[in-house]
């Protein structure tokens, strides 16, 4: 192959928001497969809140990206050269890779797709690389919502959350969601089935929550922390449970953050907070995938991708997750399969 | 009965330290059981932070106080006059009460304190009523210590951390303790077997338990939120645990408390921080009493218990609790039994 690879590296950390100078878009030479290795072109790259904890040099759960390193990112693609059996020239793998238009797996790090059946690749991979299993073990092993109860979810409109409300009337709660536009607000009322939507970028949340939870809140799935998760630790039952799945209002801030203000209600309600990571359920994929896919095929469970094409995109597509901008699960498209 | 009754009322709901105008002692008449109901004359009474909590118009665990009501506390008394067939004359009750010579009681308010064999009735009020239950299941049953896990206490020379620490030391585990002077400092550490005591007024906490702590935190046991759990958050291991037992630090604040700062390290290090209450586990009270019963027998807990005489020391002496001036388990004693 005479052809040249093009990567994002990380050369600067941010310092609040991302800014043009954190990653550089270079050419450079395709790699080669050792033994036990295989080339893969890219063809979607999934951009996730995490991508930016990924770039900070904080305690986090996996090591931060080195500086000057190609970017990590979540990734499909498809196989071009291979030295290991199991990965034949063709094969579809997904995993954790690189921001770059070829580049190297192992078994460690990307696996087989597999056939995703009806479901075209680009959905399987939006929706079952990672956000689907979050929202799937987030909300039902750590949140444990019984039939009835009251789950509140932020970012409801975004990836994860949209697909949380919807398991959780699934699973016959009263579901109320935050969005921070009337559009999103409309989508997940009108067309997911939440209960209630709430604007809280122009709604009063705490009193607009306490209308909407008049029994209080059994399960609040957070994805933002900040006031959001402070107006709902006041409106927790008792032995409530609140997943922490992420804290996106934070992950831009320059100065340290103070926790929720609230945190006393933890021990006089007696609440489980409890952080996770969909890595934490990697062997049990299948059972998430299993469920998904079928409640997506009855209809129970509606997805919306928002797919920006051009590698050379990635950067600035990935900001829009800090203000709010995007609409359901961002995907850049190198090539379709 | 012509003799009066002293009782103290709630007249003012504190804001910031306890004042003395927050609480009166007032001469009232002796009160009348009714049917099903008993009078008791009071032995002993705890004093505990949730006092403070009570006497405070904010979400908690059993209704606040009311103001002019007369002040709850958990008491140890003794049956003088009964209309309920449990609860003969001369039988010794322990549960929530009132501060007060001379009050009812109810089988839903107090309970037989039973035999306590060779115990005598006020170290088992003093262990067993509130502290080592506490301590029993809030370290067992949601620390889930491990055979050599890191187990850090904070107000770790006081009635719960002793024993908390304690009962680390017998399941295996590397104990650190936080104590406010060298001299409680020395007896966890001397006397009780902590690994190591940490001053916190003179040490460097985050420094000093980074030290303490080489293969990092595995269970917090949470007595007092603030800069405190602040400084272990940043040491938790991977699935570590936080029982949160109070937050004694901010029960005085005259502001709204700011969380952890490094609240971010939930969802890092997928920890599960879980408020609990001793009330929680009151069915299984007997699982606790019989193994502090034999560790005590058997040498393994030792626990202090800073006994103060004359129900009229009560509100001085409650103050004491929040600037950590008590040694151990604080009790008021009116009448040895």
């Amino acid at each position: 192959m005479s052809e040249m690879n093009r990567i994002w590296r990380l050369r600067k950390r941010p310092v609040g928001d991302i800014t043009d100078d954190v990653l550089s878009f270079e050419e450079e030479s395709i790699p080669e497969p050792s033994d036990g290795e295989f080339l893969f072109r890219l063809n979607y790259l999934s951009l996730d809140p995490t991508n930016l904890i990924w770039m900070r040099d904080i305690d986090q759960y996996m090591p931060p990206v080195e500086l000057n390193a190609p970017m990590r990112g979540v990734v499909c693609g498809t196989v071009l050269k291979s030295h290991h059996p199991d990965y034949p020239e063709g094969a579809i793998v997904g995993g954790i890779g690189v921001w770059a238009d070829y580049q190297i797996g192992t078994p460690q790090s990307v696996n087989s797709m597999g056939d995703t059946g009806p479901i075209p690749v680009v959905d399987a991979f939006s929706t079952f690389a990672v956000v689907g299993p979050t929202a799937y073990f987030g909300l039902l092993h750590i949140g444990e919502p019984k039939e009835g109860d009251t789950v509140v979810v932020s970012a409801a409109a975004g990836a994860v959350g949209s697909i949380v409300g919807q398991i959780a009337k699934i699973k016959g709660c009263r579901v109320v969601g935050l969005a921070g536009t009337n559009e999103k607000c409309g989508w997940i009322k009108d067309d997911l089935g939440f209960d209630v939507a709430i604007n809280y970028r122009t709604e009063d949340v705490p009193k607009a929550l306490a209308a909407a939870c008049p029994h209080g809140i059994d399960v609040y799935f957070d994805n933002v922390g900040g006031k959001i998760l402070d107006a709902c630790l006041n409106l927790m039952n008792f032995k409530g449970r609140i997943p922490t799945c992420g804290l996106i209002s934070q992950y831009t801030a320059t100065e340290p953050v103070p926790g929720p203000f609230n945190y006393e209600m933890i021990v006089m309600q007696r609440l489980r907070v409890q952080g996770f990571i969909v890595l934490d359920f990697a062997e049990r994929y299948p059972e998430a995938i299993a469920a998904l896919s079928q409640w997506m095929a009855e209809g129970k469970i509606t997805v919306r991708t928002e797919i920006v094409d051009h590698l050379e995109n990635a950067l600035q597509t990935l900001k829009k997750l800090f203000t709010g901008a995007n609409t359901g699960k961002l995907i850049i498209r190198v090539k379709d399969v």
